[in-house]
């Protein structure tokens, strides 16, 4: 019995009915003994609703003003979720980002969390009450603005909140079963896993998992939160994301064998730019991801060719979110002069597959039977990429999902039965 | 070429296209010159939407928790608003009541502002900006909650803001173009009242007139705040209300000849009990009158009738907002053998009519004109109230509108033209 963080998302709480079962849900965890603590969205298409009524008034709507639009949308799931608690009979009080002293610096859209001062939430949880928090937003000291933390942001708040709390525990709930060995609606053998590191989670996040957001896993690793990833639809277990106190060691610090593969994460929003014809010099990549970063974009696989000895040439390929692909091919286009290349090949008709695994770190064998397997399908193999724990490797995007099942079976990941799928998995 | 603070009702910025017509108006009076607040309530139906969610998740929704909710109203409407100020080529900033500084006390669905700190909306005018606050709502210092201040809270925003900025005008901007000598759906030959004291107008808001709620005049009353109230429709010029030196005096201090009526205003809301055979003693009408007030009713008119000698039995009767007669039957009831009356009737089918003038002070026959038209005309009056500058008579309900048309021409008010009513007038 402690202290609990639970998110809830726009799905779990799209309308009254909704509601009330969150509520229920809130309530038993508090009848079991613990604080509770809840972060929770917008309901349902809220914010969607907002935003389109923001581009009925201007196009480019001003960014201060869009995120104090855009946290109306919790503020009104908030405070209906805790009427719904008080009607059972229990202290619930809702808090803004701001009254939850989630301090964040200055930026609108995708503010980061600099400071997390929970003071009236202690104060609330010291009365007995529960408390219930608006996710997504943040409050910056020096201007005194409403900020919001981007995508995924509810996330991020409980994770924050479970951080500076000191929870036992930050659920969050979702609307699939936990993460998956790989995405149950391409694999329909993926099994949840039951535990997984928050490296491991990293990965697969970046790699295009979208269960959980990459900057509430990182917040988790780097203030040790404990997550526990579940639906809010049953009381299945879902997938514990921890962080092991070091590679390796289990809790007590003892040696563990780690499975040697987590789980497979596929990604279609990316494309891939090849810059033809640079002169293979010292400096120029440096140049080139000069012009890349100026235009905001931010790159994800790197390739570039061993260069033709005749030349002095060579191709050098990256790889980037797909609505970022114009602003960068215009950038380099402007800089051609000076970067001195022959031409841009922009592709988006490709697909990125991530193997994560901490067990890769002592098993040498993962790359070839990762390689043996997409080939024995008849897979090709255009860019790849690894970290200690990571192999990525980019294809064509029409052959993405035979290469994730592939490699689902190769690495003995597929389950004896089919995974339950929902309907609007994948929020 | 001052300080002008606008308020825009939820009617005026119903749907995008009227956000950007009412951010056209606020753009025209900053360029000709003048800083502009704008205090706006939350769009359209906004509010009543965001009351059916909350009742649809509980019967009783928790007070702090249904303004929390219903603050999310206003903080859409300013948003979109600053956005289209900026849009359109001009600074705009919006604020919450608590970042405005708009301080209440605890109480929740009708709390009292205490203090007004505008700090943060008179930086943004000092840096040529234009400050956008939400209406209708407060935040308490010592909860930290946030509160709202009840029926025509924007109004009172509104005013408050003017007050503490030392506004030069408080702009109210309604569906109507002004204040009329009736209520023109019933007076066809009502006319618009150029000006009227702010004490004349506080007698007719209290008479039933709809335009101004009672708080906001006051407020403007005591707080010296010149209000102008005119339609958000056209650019007509509506109704100033105003606080003139002393009685009697012009601006210079200097005597003037008053307008002997300013208006006529009628009620539909009030019923009527009265209290037979209460024994004529002192100290019994305070004792009903606190059993009244303890029943949580604001009561009207009180008349009692003089005893028969024979008995040394009276009737008190009294008038009362429809929607409290349940209440308050009940509280008299319980009491009865305390009290020790004779039997209770209850009459909702009556109507009020407040005949309001400042010249009423200097002209002694303003009563007997007024009984003599109402004789005329036929109709029977019920009960009888005034004060220094107000005569209020109660009448059958179904026979006000003779009534205040008969009131309407005996007393020379009748326009040459029929007024233009629009749609939804009446708010």
């Amino acid at each position: 019995m402690g202290l609990i963080v639970q998110k809830f998302g726009g799905s779990s709480v799209a309308d009254a009915e909704s509601i009330k079962r969150v509520a229920k849900r809130i309530v038993e965890t508090r009848k079991a003994g613990n604080e509770v603590v809840v972060a929770v969205s917008a309901m349902g298409d809220t914010t969607d609703e907002l935003l389109d009524l923001a581009h009925q008034v201007t196009l480019l709507p001003a960014p201060r003003e869009l995120d104090m639009l855009l946290t109306a949308g919790e503020r009104i799931s908030m405070a209906l979720l805790a009427m719904a608690i008080r009607s059972m009979g229990h202290d619930a009080r809702s808090f803004t980002g701001s009254q939850a002293g989630m301090i964040t610096d200055a930026s609108h859209g995708a503010a980061r969390i600099v400071d997390v001062t929970p003071g009236r939430v202690r104060e609330a949880l010291d009365d007995g009450a529960i408390a219930i928090v608006a996710g997504f937003q943040g409050f910056n000291r020096a201007t005194g603005n409403i900020t919001t933390l981007g995508r995924g942001g509810s996330d991020t708040t409980a994770v924050a909140l479970a951080a500076a709390l000191h929870a036992e525990l930050c659920e969050i709930y979702t609307d699939v079963d936990g993460i998956y060995t790989a995405d149950p609606r391409v694999v329909p053998r993926a099994r949840p896993i039951p535990r997984i590191t928050s490296e491991e989670m990293l990965e697969l996040a970046a790699g295009g998992a979208k269960v959980l957001y990459i900057r509430a896993v990182e917040y988790a690793r780097r203030h040790g939160v404990t997550l526990h990833v579940r639906s809010s639809f049953n009381n299945r277990t879902g997938t514990i994301v921890y962080n092991p106190p070091a590679p390796g060691l289990d809790e007590n610090g003892a040696p563990v064998e780690e499975a040697v593969i987590a789980g497979v994460a596929t990604d279609l929003g990316e494309a891939k730019i090849t810059v033809v014809g640079v002169r293979d010099e010292p400096g120029k990549a440096a140049e080139l991801f000069t012009v890349v970063a100026r235009a905001g974009a931010n790159i994800d696989m790197i390739v570039q060719n061993v260069s033709a000895a005749a030349t002095g040439l060579t191709d050098i390929s990256f790889t980037l979110p797909k609505g970022d692909a114009q602003a960068v091919l215009a950038a380099i286009t402007a800089e051609q002069q000076r970067l001195g290349y022959l031409s841009l090949q922009h592709d988006d008709q490709i697909a990125k597959l991530a193997l994560v695994g901490a067990g890769m770190r002592t098993n040498a064998g993962v790359s070839a039977q990762l390689f043996t397997a997409l080939s024995e399908a008849g897979i090709n193999i255009e860019m790849i990429s690894t970290s200690e724990i990571r192999i990525s490797v980019v294809t064509r995007a029409d052959s993405i999902d035979a290469a994730v099942r592939a490699v689902h079976t190769a690495f003995g990941l597929d389950g004896e039965d089919e995974a339950v799928v929902y309907a609007g998995t994948g929020r």
